[in-house]
């Protein structure tokens, strides 16, 4: 088949249902994604036989371990999709939300109510997870969603795709509310990022290949979920055991994630006090450190740090050290290598704290916390999914009020334009 | 010079400006764009002489009447230029409002604080007025902006754009804040959509040929405002006196904005008693009246509307009419060719008048309001930089609010994540 006649028509579907989503009650949807939920364990044994033809043909390409692993379903990471869908029921349903409402002088009435994007198209990579997780949260705000899945997956994400729809319609949603590129030619995704008129918004996660191929194709507007190159800033008269507390967990604690720290920066100040201690609980903990002039001055074992470590996110246990002569050298730093996604100051110090949160461009800035801690279950979101490094619509963790938008009414007796 | 380097550069400097932008205060903000204010006014002759070879080019091109007046400045139109600067001065500075902060079960404080988007490129047309006003706007919400006007207007704007960056430099504003592309070749505005990494946020203003260059070609976030095709419902036991004014105001209080009624749609059970008396009022002031098969049965006077006539923005004092059996029928009408833009039903029943601002997907829904109220100022924003008839970030009206992002800041004492 024509794959741009394959991608439009499943647009289109995925069209049709949002303007009928967009007015299904809350009730409708969380007992389909409830219903969903029970389907996934009721029907495991499906899912598995889908992913075993997967991970066959993956280890016949000789996808890395680590590759296969995100690929894997087994019965637990079963169990938690199941229980994601679950989380999502439980929220609150952010559609017909009043953000705002005032009485102006004329005696018109003007709110702004939140209403479902539309449709949204998610082109994501390996984890099966991702279907089930990113399909309840634009059904849960209304918006119907074009999935696109890497193509290693394909037979996984058809198999809960599959699940998700059948159980999604028999619960009274619309048929198309979840619509899926099962092929998986690259060809789908570029004939998708045209389709501004049957598609609101595309969410890519994943690498930054992808990035740069929606970036630069998308006619659709597109939240990034981009890469975090991030810092921890210790300052003079820091408490040193709080700071090596917060950079052993944003090291350690899940390496590969965005918001896990990349560089650390110290105040040369403290630097003779902190390193040696902070540099061999890091070297326990699995890190390899390398580290600035000044740095291996002060612990001779670690390795010397190039201009790519500044840039680099490792995304493993691998730290990048660097002493700096005082907050604004951090800050100076921060900005030029930095990707503003999580950034953090240790200190005791009230005015470079308040500086530290004003000067700093990022999604997130923490003052003496975790940049870990940059997650929407952790700032009260419920789910999120994933972390906005766009500066519009949504930055930082992307929740479901992110997932709407709004419309303004207005409620009149017969006003004028004078 | 290459076009590319041109372009690049003037970005590079609206870029390294942005960020010292961001951390200005609103009193030098404000008092800055007062001065300005001054200096149009102090300064008018130099607009008009530079106007003048603007508008000798435009005749010379044989440029229609409608573009010369739209391009035309005299000292009226350069003193609402300087009274819009002085209202955006008096605006709340938006930079720095905390929008929400909560504090997590681990006791670290989570909020939410407005920043500056960035660096702000504005797309626009004829009217050199825009260069004020949108570069007024941008700076008050402490965004640097690249202004990119019409060819025809590129005198005026260069002198405007001339005073106001000379002033604000003396006013404390960093130098490249306001950035003008005074190469008037199609390319410029291909490369600027290019620079993704330099500009945040492109804001086309104009046509539909404009919308669709950004559209296909920007790798930029894109805000769009774009036309309007608006409807006006009067239901059936609708106040036919409230609904004949609503409907006269939002047809011939100024038909050529994006707000205006395009199409009236009627219920057959008042149409007989409502239409002859509309008809002739609209008629009375000039308005030529296109009407579907029912509604020539009944003002026999009108002509014929095609298929063609339900799908065109006049723009103009020309009116479409169509009968319409119900409610379902109107919204029906409304989804298929409406824009999503201002529509209205004017009716006495509630449970329509929820139904309707409930199912009807436009930026904004009025019931009992004319149309033409869809507006920054009459919604109470103050200034807006235009209707967005994008679904992301902003929807509607599009003032100081919406020309920022939102930055997370978290407040610590210690906070791990487990």
């Amino acid at each position: 088949m024509d794959i741009r006649v394959y991608v439009t028509d499943r647009a289109k579907r995925a069209r049709a249902a949002a303007r009928k989503l967009a007015t299904v009650s809350s009730t409708v949807k969380n007992t389909a994604l409830l219903k969903m939920a029970d389907a996934l364990v009721a029907q495991a044994s499906a899912l598995l036989t889908a992913n075993a033809k997967d991970l066959e043909e993956a280890k016949r390409r000789g996808l890395s371990k680590a590759m296969i692993d995100r690929l894997t379903l087994d019965p637990k990471r079963i169990g938690e999709m199941a229980a994601g869908l679950r989380d999502v029921a439980a929220l609150p349903d952010p559609v017909g939300e009043v953000v705002k409402m005032v009485r102006r002088p004329n005696g018109m009435q003007v709110g702004r109510v939140r209403v479902p994007i539309g449709v949204i198209g998610i082109v994501y990579e390996s984890r099966p997870n991702v279907t089930a997780d990113a399909a309840s949260l634009c059904l849960k705000a209304g918006n119907a969603v074009v999935l696109r899945g890497g193509s290693e997956a394909v037979q996984s994400n058809a198999a809960i795709i599959q699940i998700l729809s059948t159980v999604g319609v028999e619960s009274g949603l619309p048929e198309g509310c979840i619509v899926f590129l099962d092929n998986p030619d690259r060809q789908a995704v570029m004939e998708m990022l045209k389709l501004e008129a049957l598609i609101d918004l595309i969410i890519p996660r994943g690498g930054e290949s992808l990035m740069k191929t929606v970036t630069e194709h998308s006619r659709i507007p597109v939240i990034k979920h981009d890469k975090g190159l991030c810092h921890t800033y210790v300052d003079e008269g820091a408490d040193l055991s709080m700071a090596r507390a917060i950079c052993l967990n944003a090291k350690v604690q899940r390496p590969g994630t965005c918001n896990a720290m990349e560089t650390l920066l110290v105040h040369e100040g403290i630097a003779s006090d902190f390193l040696p201690g902070m540099i061999r609980a890091l070297r326990e903990a699995g890190v390899e450190v390398r580290g600035c002039s000044k740095s291996r001055a002060i612990v001779s074992e670690i390795k010397e740090a190039t201009e790519e470590d500044w840039t680099t996110e490792y995304l493993d246990l691998i730290l990048a050290v660097k002493v700096v002569k005082n907050m604004d050298e951090a800050m100076e730093h921060i900005a030029r290598y930095g990707s503003q996604h999580s950034e953090a100051i240790v200190t005791r110090d009230y005015g470079r704290a308040r500086q530290f949160l004003n000067e700093v461009d990022a999604c997130a800035v923490f003052v003496n916390a975790s940049t870990r801690l940059n997650d929407g279950y952790q700032f009260g979101l419920g789910a999120e999914i994933g972390i906005s490094t766009s500066r519009i619509h949504a930055r930082g963790p992307m929740g479901l009020e992110e997932l709407t938008t709004t419309k303004y009414i207005v409620l009149g007796e017969g006003q004028l334009r004078e």
